[in-house]
């Protein structure tokens, strides 16, 4: 216990992210997600740099997004992200980004990865990464993003 | 009529559009849909860089993506777009990309888009645009993508 | 004889591919030169994609840019190619991009590559790819870019 | 003066800046240079976000890159960045990256940037500025990067 629910990551918004608009390109929300998942997965003791070294892999299935709001070049956000309970075969992690200052939402959505070996096969959760990941379950009742 | 339905685009995955896994990185999917649309809408004969221009702003609001299988550098995609019906002051683009060699199915998705002025201020779709954009809708029975 | 000095490769700058100031960012400037090197190397008869398939890679040691002129979203540009002598165990790239209608320069630059295996060992230009890249070189005398 | 000679900041290479060979992507190191110059204008106490807003632009108008070896996804890197002595017009910025662990060298290099205003009008340097960035300026004698 004592682990974040959810983490909670903190970047600023490159300029490389902005588009003419004046505020961060849409698929930039997708590289920030994978940013809050690698945190959260070392927060639990388990790299994912080190779940690929093992052979396992997390390829996405599916993702999805809702743009709530505006972030400039500069502008410093959390992302906060959550393991959601899935199948047997497949995690879902949910992303919640704001504004640091002032909290206003940013974007939300949701990852959904399949479990494979390096080539590629689906397989199942070794059980050392199942008991890992179970610590990070939010408690029954839920947890407020 | 004699509009393509749904609009094809074709494409090579770049060197910088892969990841360490060997595919394409999961957010560049965002950026292929960003193409097909901009080149249906050129189809349309109205350029969104034009829209731009005349005040009128498409930010997304929502996407959504299903990750179906592999694209490797260098594989020629065809992304297929089509302008879904969508409500008074919204558009929805659907994409379906797929390898262009055997017709394996690489991603699919859509992206809503809010109308807004250059501001950001949410208006009701223009009456010329929307005149454009009715050409552009399938017909009623429906479109196989 | 017969081929293009220097390849010249068409593209439209992306939506992803602009900044806040409404021109391209400066990182992309490098992956037109990448779409372009594939272009050149297709058009010698050996794609790039192939070459890593055959075990030889070739990583940047060096890049350089000079910007040039602006660029904005779905302007059209020229991706101008040519393969520059160099030692026996590095290539040479020069790029050059210019708009396609009027031809107002917007970046130009080259980059200089190892040749390795695929650990990332340095190795001798193989003689099959030394042929094949000698038919690309420039006549005596220079090309113009 | 007390201030951070070169300014170094920390971040980690993202799974979105790898490529399939394994390491990163040559065109994320210009990314990483701006993170850089970002936060040695913040330690000066004059965020380039406020110049912006004050209407003085720094665009690119020259980078050069030497890569002297990899960062795989997940290293943590260390950015030093160096504001160098430049023009009455213009700015130079030296960039050297090294793993933060051991401190292998990445890439090294430089961008050269104009001052102008937001209409890309080049200008002189500003009285304010000047002053700001002159306490940046290394002492004589150097600084070992």
């Amino acid at each position: 216990m004592g682990l974040p629910f959810p983490h909670v990551l903190r970047l600023r918004v490159r300029y490389s992210e902005t588009d003419q608009l004046g505020t961060f390109y849409n698929s930039r929300a997708l590289e920030w997600f994978e940013c809050g998942r690698t945190e959260l997965l070392r927060a639990l003791g388990t790299a994912y740099a080190d779940l690929e070294t093992r052979g396992v892999c997390l390829p996405l299935v599916e993702a999805h997004l809702n743009y709530l709001g505006r972030a400039r070049y500069d502008d410093l956000l959390e992302i906060k992200s959550v393991l959601a309970p899935a199948g047997k075969a497949s995690f879902r992690f949910d992303a919640y980004v704001v504004q640091a200052l002032g909290g206003a939402p940013v974007v939300s959505g949701h990852t959904l990865h399949a479990i494979t070996n390096a080539a590629g096969k689906p397989m199942r959760c070794p059980a050392w990464l199942a008991q890992v990941l179970e610590t990070a379950r939010p408690p029954a009742g839920g947890v407020a993003a």
